[in-house]
């Protein structure tokens, strides 16, 4: 733990990491600005050289957002209540994979094309900062 | 169903709100702009009035950002690898609530104050637009 304050304690970098691991696969929410405004999605996602991937299609309207937004996001597992559990929160660029051999590496980690048809984007996330909190009590402020 | 897309069928505004009414008192993942840059946080959530209400605290970093701010809420249902289920998008801007009346409405919904002392903020989404998709494969486009 790096501290402890009223109703949550701060998760260290490491721990922030090995849940994110061990959650790769599943779930996230991602949050985007577009036109001035926050939006989020969940995402599946998976972890590769320690930063998210999500997919997404080529041509939509956040196709361009990717290119070096803002992103922030968040997996937790929180109790009905949200009295206990932990949320880990990555904040971070968003930059498209362009290197057939890393779309290769996350292909094979899980996050295959649709078969839909449409064209998969790639999205890793520069992390530049990750933080996370066990949580006593859902408290929205830092 | 307002229509049907390859993964997805979007969900009409009835559909929505049953969701948001049906699983008030639950967690949802709150987006707000802060620089420029997404932050998500889950947070305890009522529905009031038909808005999104949740609770933040007095003093905070971001005390100043809900006052107008354009907000994102979000809560899904999906499965383990998200290949069905459901989410439901609110956007709209952050408005405190002044009035005791309302204050004291929200909290005996199960919004109540914290036992650690701090003051209590509530916060209402003016909602602007509730969209929500039944998803056969999570895809963060529109």
């Amino acid at each position: 733990m790096l501290g402890k304050s009223d109703g949550f304690d701060w998760l260290d970098s490491g721990e922030c990491l090995s849940l994110l691991d061990t959650q790769a696969g599943g779930i996230g929410r991602l949050a985007v600005v577009h036109g001035g405004h926050p939006v989020i999605f969940p995402v599946n996602y998976v972890l590769d050289q320690g930063q998210v991937v999500f997919r997404t299609s080529a041509g939509s309207k956040f196709d361009a957002a990717w290119r070096n937004a803002p992103v922030a996001f968040e997996i937790d597992a929180l109790g009905p209540e949200g009295r206990e559990g932990w949320s880990v929160l990555v904040q971070g660029r968003a930059e498209i994979i362009e290197s057939a051999d890393r779309i290769a590496q996350v292909e094979s980690l899980g996050l295959s094309p649709w078969a839909d048809g449409d064209r998969p984007v790639f999205v890793a996330i520069r992390q530049s900062i990750v933080t996370g909190r066990r949580i006593r009590h859902v408290r929205p402020v830092g």
